[in-house]
């Protein structure tokens, strides 16, 4: 990377060269962004590759459709440990391919666990290593929710758009196909790379990333000297324009459990006598939120990084999309408000996942259930711990007057405590990240994103500090010893992580202009 | 029924006839029904009745686990009309080849509708009418929760006592295997009936008896001039000593769901914005009743009729089980403490009998999901009103801030109002119903039940004023124009409604003695 694109400043008529300007006081930087994406592109061997990647996809549309769809057939989820690994065996194919180096790295202690496909693309003479990570598994699946089959991709046109249905169509096998389609084009135009790339494609992403960190350390030889890590998942801004991304929320989880009697009862012999644990379940979590859905738990705002006035300046010039997206997705209220979402994404968060006690709907029975169960989504940002987070969870149950385990308890303990609560934590979990905006690296960044940025949102590119999901940019960034810089290209409705997940195919082609441009980076 | 069947009194040497005295002064009647469970049997045709059934159920007992086995073993839930028809077929064969005038009575208005399965024994001479109400159909089924399949009946021992798990094996098939068994116990030991028997056994009860009284209006040539209808469901106290109840509570249904995002939404992308349903599910739940479990709905408790003093004596004469059942059912409190659970029966209660929204465990995403659903059970005593109950807590949803649906809110409804909720009352609902107990055909069932009372619990027989659970008495009370009784004769721990239900063989064989006594009666 590096190098000095000399960047015109409509504030000053003499050109001025940013990246020559490590320390370039904070407003003139601010300045300087918040009227970046309004420039014309300025990195012209990125904006040649963006063009001829799109040449490329317009002249090979069907059989990318067709090839992208062989890819979304393969079952990606973690229950399926097979299906993972006939994904990363077809990657590793691809990479090699396409002339990469690539190899399937695994942890030394959990060989078994999901593998990392890694390729690398030497460039004779390059000065510069760019890391380009996507994950290949996806989330869990519920068949019976989706209008197709999760594994048998469709293309559908919505309100006149094309899009393609299948688990992880948007998250995250967007991305990775985007980057193989990227190198084809390039081939075929004979644009040559100028850095040497790396592709690090991990196969737990979404269960947490579990052993991401052991297996770079393990592996730390094959990523040493890298200059930055480009990460490709998540969604663009609801806009629809190209984004750039600073930052990822952190993410952890907890199960609670509550117990009412030991087998389900009759709910007219027991009826207000025996506790019902969904009512107890209700009320616990019931004191975890404000009716404005600020979150009660003490302690749970302590501690939070303020953003730095170009983040917040940043954030000022990012599109208001609430009122279009309270429409989109059926919202009469929203929790928080008058404050906006892109704001909200900064703040720690508390999510149900999911409830269930005994059953609704046609299988209910007249039971008082046995136990009652949430499992809790909590979102991190710069300045929390998973495991103090965790632990103030845990703590307001406490002082709920619960008795807590972390294992199903037993009849003497259940007997012996007024109420009793099984939480179990995820370790898979980590810390927010946050890369600062007025790194050089970033500049050249937000250029060559922006040598792709579309007409259809008149070169607009959006600059957020962080992005409302989560990536484990923090076990990348101590095993790599660089920084992380995210770079989605999915459309922001793209069901992830819910039934009838499907990418726009405008995205796919939008999205491997923009990695062409990247690979092209200096 | 009627007679004068002397009753030897121990507060009088001298015989007294209370059956010939319809107007008894009620201090007089309370006194001596409170010391009735320590009478020995004085209906010495129901005691000898009684005992040749004992004798039958012990002489015969492998071939009568495998014919209850093979009546347990056809599936008869409400989702599998067929198979509630093979049940009543094979019922109707069996009182046919019992000598009973046995037909399948339906709704004229809904013929499609399970039957009640309706058989008459004639006794020449006889002067009195006594209608078996029991129910073959059975709750719904989650297969995966049960230890067996729940319609393969297998006999299994639990702490020395032989028990048969299936569905319905206590609920409420075992009533009328018990009736079955008890006629041919008193053809083998020729006794003869000396009333009319009429059985009315329904295929709807657990589906809240949505066409009972249709049935029972379009047959009233059939249930013309009943004297009682004795109603042989639930299960007797939980000390194991035969029991006789003089009412039921009432019983309704809502289901609630409220409404996040359309679909399910990235809870990274929207969290702490976009409402989560299973969230505000909570709250509205919460508040319906207090950390002790008083239902905290205006107006739940209103108009409630209360016990009478004979009524009140009899519950503190009744055992106090609750340490014990807190034991078995692994309980560190209970709802409403410190009052017990007899007495709590007499209430209202709101319980729920499921909750779900999203997934929990091994199929959670992370995602804010769509929906989250709560289906409540309310039971009713005598002065509450079904419908206007229903409408306390659709009032106390609306009081909390939610426009109220009753189909599914359209994307129009949803955005012009904060809080939706789509509440759906179950119409198959019906009020609570109590028979006074200084009735004197109430003391005659007393001495017949008394008749059949096992020396394990010195001869006590339980009598209470209302049982938790509901049966649509009032139904057959219209009906009929009599009154109705229930004699129990399931274990309390039988895990009715619930996974591996089961029944102790022990009170099959004390509950056909218990018929063979009530058939008997004059």
């Amino acid at each position: 990377m590096g190098g000095e694109h000399p960047v015109p400043c409509t504030l000053n008529p003499v050109p001025c060269t940013l990246f020559s300007m490590p320390r370039t006081p904070a407003l003139f930087c601010l300045l300087l962004l918040a009227l970046a994406p309004r420039l014309p592109a300025q990195a012209p061997t990125e904006a040649a590759a963006a063009s001829a990647a799109h040449d490329y996809t317009t002249a090979h549309r069907d059989d990318l459709i067709q090839a992208f769809s062989h890819f979304l057939s393969m079952p990606n989820v973690a229950a399926d440990p097979d299906g993972l690994h006939r994904n990363a065996a077809f990657l590793l194919d691809q990479l090699r391919q396409r002339g990469a180096q690539a190899q399937l790295l695994t942890d030394p202690a959990q060989p078994a666990a999901p593998a990392v496909v890694y390729g690398e693309i030497r460039t004779p003479g390059a000065e510069h290593t760019i890391v380009f990570y996507a994950h290949y598994d996806g989330q869990p699946v519920t068949p019976s929710d989706w209008q197709i089959p999760p594994f048998s991709p469709e293309v559908h046109s919505v309100d006149g758009e094309a899009r393609i249905y299948a688990r992880s169509a948007g998250d995250d096998k967007a991305a990775i196909f985007a980057q193989l389609t990227a190198l084809d084009a390039l081939r075929a135009a004979h644009i040559p790379l100028r850095a040497n790339i790396r592709f690090v494609w991990e196969g737990e992403e979404e269960a947490g990333s579990p052993h991401l960190e052991a297996i770079l350390d393990a592996h730390r030889d094959l990523i040493h000297g890298d200059d930055v890590w480009l990460v490709c998942d998540g969604p663009v801004d609801q806009s629809g324009a190209q984004t750039v991304v600073f930052g990822a929320r952190g993410d952890t989880h907890l199960s609670i459990t509550v117990y009412g009697p030991h087998h389900g009862l009759h709910s007219g012999h027991y009826g207000n006598w025996a506790p019902n644990p969904a009512m107890e379940l209700a009320q616990l979590l019931a004191g975890m939120k404000d009716a404005n859905g600020h979150v009660l738990i003490p302690h749970f705002y302590d501690g939070i990084a303020p953003l730095s006035p170009m983040e917040k300046a940043a954030l000022a010039r990012a599109p208001y999309n609430d009122p279009m997206l309270m429409q989109s997705f059926w919202l009469g209220h929203t929790e928080n408000a008058p404050r906006h979402l892109l704001e909200l994404l900064n703040e720690p968060s508390l999510n149900i996942n999911g409830l269930s006690s005994g059953a609704t709907g046609a299988h209910a029975a007249n039971v008082i259930p046995p136990t009652a169960t949430a499992d809790l989504d909590l979102r991190l940002v710069v300045g929390n711990d998973w495991q103090r987070q965790q632990q103030n969870v845990i703590d307001y149950v406490r002082a709920q007057g619960y008795f807590i385990v972390d294992t199903e308890p037993t009849q003497q303990i259940l007997t012996s405590h007024p109420r009793v609560a099984m939480i179990v934590r995820d370790p898979a979990s980590y810390n927010a990240v946050r890369t600062p905006m007025d790194l050089p690296m970033a500049q050249e960044v937000i250029a060559a994103v922006q040598s792709a940025a579309t007409e259809e949102h008149r070169g607009d590119v959006v600059l957020l500090p962080t992005m409302g999901g989560s990536v484990p940019l923090g076990a990348m960034e101590r095993a790599s010893g660089t920084h992380t810089i995210t770079v989605p290209i999915a459309n922001y409705d793209d069901n992830q992580h819910a039934a009838n997940e499907n990418l726009r195919l405008a995205n796919l082609w939008n999205g491997t202009a923009t990695m062409a441009a990247l690979l092209t980076m200096q």
